[in-house]
């Protein structure tokens, strides 16, 4: 048989996936478990998405437009421009899913082999877009003593080579929770004027900022039109991430020329999810209020509790609904392992994803986990009860 | 700025889009256009879809599992077992279209610059999938003198070097109608055990067969199941191109592995696309006879009407919905923009994909176009009527 391609083992196994055998082992010995290493909310879809699948007038699931419906376009031009960011509908792509969107903007911007750099830890299916893209990431660290802030701009251009072709945030940050202030953005600003460089900007989580604080587009800064492009996604915002509906957003007329050739070979974006997403559109500002403080209790408990545990540091995010923490064991890997196959306190237990697979230097985040505060209040306290009684009988191999 | 990647450069402007414009500017004179150019049925969708998606009972519209929700592939696999095709829900990975399922198959089967032998004219999007996959497609002619039946396997052996890792056919075919018999099927199987590759088959028009003719899948071969991958689609078997939703179906585990790993990192599939999929699979089977039926009347129709106009071939397809059709003139590019620009019988005229797109070897096609019979026989017969009538007027230039 002839052998599979490099590209499927190049992949590194997800930082979440490795536990899940586990996790169904536990759960058929009756095991509760509070699952806090998924970004899956257990917030209500908005009513006003639902009514429209419901409502659904077609007798053909037609394609859409390869950039996706124009009226849905229209609205999220709309959308972006009431919140400051003056962008048309000839300058979305829509796409299935973020996902769709980062790997487009990496195939039409960048040549296999080009270089994009982008601060660990990240997103960790970004390594499987850079292996489809052929593209290699090299991370710039940001570390928990400093909350996950921006590394030096210092950090960032002892990394760049002649194969360095843009930068890549993820702002509200995921796995960390980071907001990137303005001055912030700033800097990468600078930097990618400096060394001709894009700056890609992964928004989707744009909606979840606490304490008062604004989150800042890359698509807001001055004189780089060119080189920036957004990634957004109404899976987080509307709790839809199932319908698989995105967009690229950006100023920069060659780039979206280059995703739709590559959007026109995949033919459409879902057309149902579009239809959801389009109603969602008019979703009441009274729903993210809801959301935001559900996220904000949620986040204000956890980060408070979490650092009275000994040996536990939390920093304290901004924005969207994780947080990356350090434990006082050697290896998360096997510690979450262990609570899934070990421990148990009155049946329940946790999972998280333990942080080395954020990162892309090895040996880093090796006593750090994700937690995603996904679960209502009273789940969310029980979970830290097991975790706190966890670190105190785990044996720390 | 930076530059933009070659990749988007290398994707072949699609066959159809260039006229587009055209066919806009001649809507805005008024113009009545019948749409020969593309794969979009007519057809109404199964009532037991679209009925899954108004009743959908869910409060959140979550992820799916990576490959697809179980009771889906489950489903799916029940149905390819009653067609012959013996198969279980882990031999599926339900994917984003039909497209995903090509792109993720050469993604995790080929390193970028290895080869693939495709029988020319072939579905234009495979350009872009190979192009994102970096991987080239080595055409192998099939020529309308014979019908577009698969080349002799001499043909293909030419082709082979160290470099060839794959077959790739479509089944029936886009864009010429043509179904391969279990002989011509048998000859691929022969050849991808002698020279160690793998055997691909997009079979997305499987129940678009004609004259009491059968489908042979490939997964079907004798003892070649490590080599083939059966790409499936919803989108023409159920008329709901729209909702993207495909399988990659094979019976090896390396490869389902691999594929799962691209699968998992752009998280799932449509979810509302999969509930109307699995809706759909209850289609009783009038649905396909009366589609079928309404298929053959058209194709018996177009087929004799072109024949009867001077000067054009028009062989007789017996799958799918397309047929590649040679007309008399030097250049079906310029003819079909003309038929958009120049021409107009009662404020009629017609657009159809000129066919050298479809080949990948230059100069070929240039007097073939790809008709898609999917519009209701009044409207074929007053586009036929408006060909003949065109084909007597034009200049050929």
């Amino acid at each position: 048989m002839p052998k599979l391609s490099q590209r499927g083992v190049e992949i590194p196994p997800s930082p979440i996936r490795k536990l899940v055998p586990f996790a169904e082992e536990a759960k058929k010995r009756g095991r509760i478990i509070y699952h806090l290493n998924i970004g899956q909310p257990d917030i209500a879809t908005p009513e006003i998405a639902l009514n429209a699948i419901h409502t659904l007038d077609k007798n053909v699931l037609e394609y859409s437009h390869s950039a996706g419906y124009e009226s849905y376009r229209r609205k999220l031009a709309e959308g972006y421009c009431t919140i400051g960011i003056e962008v048309n509908h000839q300058q979305i792509i829509v796409t299935t899913g973020g996902s769709e969107a980062i790997l487009f903007t990496l195939m039409a911007t960048m040549n296999p082999g080009d270089e994009v750099i982008i601060p660990e830890p990240f997103y960790a299916n970004y390594n499987g877009f850079a292996v489809a893209a052929g593209v290699k990431i090299v991370p710039v660290t940001s570390g928990i003593e400093r909350s996950f802030a921006l590394p030096p701009i210092a950090e960032f251009e002892k990394l760049i080579t002649p194969a360095t072709k843009a930068i890549l945030i993820c702002n509200p940050n995921n796995p960390t929770g980071y907001l990137y202030s303005r001055n912030e953005l700033e800097q990468l600003r600078q930097i990618v004027l400096k060394h001709d460089l894009y700056l890609f900007a992964d928004e989707v989580y744009r909606e979840f900022c606490y304490d008062g604080e604004i989150h800042h587009s890359v698509l807001q800064l001055q004189g780089i039109d060119d080189r920036t492009v957004m990634f957004d996604s109404t899976s987080k915002r509307f709790s839809m991430c199932g319908i698989r509906v995105g967009a690229i957003v950006t100023r920069n007329t060659d780039i979206i020329a280059s995703t739709l050739k590559f959007a026109q070979a995949r033919l459409s974006p879902p057309g149902l999810g579009q239809i959801a997403a389009e109603a969602a559109m008019d979703t009441p500002p009274e729903y993210f209020e809801t959301v935001r403080n559900d996220y904000i209790a949620r986040r204000d408990y956890l980060v408070e509790a979490l650092n009275t545990i000994p040996g536990v540091v939390c920093p304290k995010p901004k924005g969207a609904f994780y947080t990356t923490v350090r434990l006082p064991v050697n290896d998360t890997e096997k510690f979450a392992k262990w609570m899934l196959t070990d421990f148990e306190y009155r049946n329940q237990t946790v999972m998280m994803a333990p942080a080395a697979g954020f990162y892309a230097t090895p040996g880093l985040g090796k006593n750090e986990v994700r937690i995603a505060y996904v679960l209502k209040l009273d789940d969310l306290k029980r979970a830290v009860e097991c975790l706190k009684i966890a670190l105190g009988t785990y044996p720390n191999l």
